[in-house]
């Protein structure tokens, strides 16, 4: 798999049989999708595309353009991480990711529903930081705050329990992220450790889950993306060593 | 149960050991769940509540002090449409409203999701009119053609099948409110019975399914809350009779 971007006027590689992925390298909504389909163990193929300069045939697959969007059966699609992600836990059940208590379901999305605006603030900061407002930094704390006590009061690993599920899945891509905040100018968004002792701990475990450990870039490669993004021109391909480095296999030389 | 909406300073009427609701009685996003419960058959208490001032128990049920919240059991509440809605959906199966394809359970979805942006466009229409561009009537517009054409090409006399099922409660009550929009001067969002026939076909069907019979107001009746709201003074209680109207007790003479 390389990580080149496609972008506009390249070619949709040939179906390869397996579920399909259309997502970005470097999008928490894409990657709330990754790690679903690695903790299911899932066989898939991923396709990365260019979001500014988006190929045809994405629209085929999701019609606002979004990522991710699933390829489920040969030239069809749907889209948006939480749909998506249901779907995948639904039609895949033997790795279950959610609780079997219709209230705790409710109440894991009301979790999600609740970092918002958290993810929102964080946005703001990242990429459009002339339109940050003191109460945007404090949003961000309160929901951090919440989600923290909601992890000591559920008093397990994981907001799913002893493993992670659908809940943790939904919001660690942003909270590997939140890490960049500081390294791009805005050391109010740090995670203080005396502060936020039990939700660092829960970011540490997530680090290392397979599913996770396997998808994971560090807060330095995403402070190299944001900033590159900020410059107006998003760096796509940054990570794309498929025919540099010595890890991966060399194209031929013709 | 009157209509009369509680607000800042009002205390909660005691809990009356059913589920119990907090509404606003011109409010979408709580019809939604209003139709879910009684299309379940459902036994529920609702508690109106005025938007403009919050009574101060609300932010118990629901954090962000959004309707609709539900109580599921005394003091503890969850909130958000969706997330009741599924929750109910799971809790008392015995009149089941998703299909059992997760598939289908994904594209019921995505419709919901698509949407989005005509709900958005009949907002702006009806409550901020000075914002309204073009495009929104465009957007509104192509978003309807869409659900006609799932319509069609579901071939079904509701979206859920040939009785309505989540999908339908969750659209319905914006459908429900179009067709007040020509009568508050925005003629253009009118659903012209030519264009729409499908569409105007089925939401008639909405209309005298009884879950939907028992709540649904007319184009007038929203029109008028529109227009309260607009001068700055929504006229929550425009409905309440409990005291003067002969249908219902009367309240007795001190």
């Amino acid at each position: 798999m390389s990580e080149k971007h496609l972008q506009t006027g390249d070619a949709l590689p040939p179906y390869g049989g397996k579920l399909r992925l259309f997502a970005m390298r470097f999008c928490p909504y894409a990657e709330r999708t990754v790690l679903v389909m690695n903790a299911k163990n899932l066989q898939y193929d991923t396709v990365f595309v260019n979001l500014d300069h988006k190929p045809e045939w994405l629209l085929n697959y999701s019609p606002k353009g979004t990522v991710p969007a699933l390829e489920y059966e040969e030239g069809k699609g749907i889209f948006d991480s939480n749909i998506i992600n249901f779907y995948l836990d639904e039609k895949y059940p033997d790795v279950p990711l959610q609780s079997t208590d219709p209230l705790r379901r409710a109440e894991d999305k009301i979790i999600v529903e609740l970092f918002a605006g958290v993810q929102s603030a964080f946005y703001t900061a990242a990429y459009n930081s002339q339109a940050l407002q003191p109460n945007m930094v404090d949003t961000y704390h309160k929901g951090l705050e919440g989600l923290q006590d909601t992890l000591r009061a559920r008093g397990t690993k994981f907001l799913h329990g002893e493993t992670p599920g659908l809940v943790d899945y939904t919001l660690f891509p942003f909270l590997e992220r939140f890490e960049a905040l500081p390294l791009v100018g805005k050391p109010e968004f740090e995670l203080v450790k005396s502060k936020y002792e039990l939700l660092v701990n829960y970011i540490e475990a997530m680090k290392v889950v397979p599913a996770v450990k396997l998808y994971y870039l560090s807060p330095e490669t995403h402070a190299k993306f944001i900033e590159s993004r900020n410059k107006g021109d998003a760096n796509y391909n940054m990570l794309d060593t498929s025919s540099v480095c010595c890890m991966r296999p060399r194209k031929k030389k013709e």
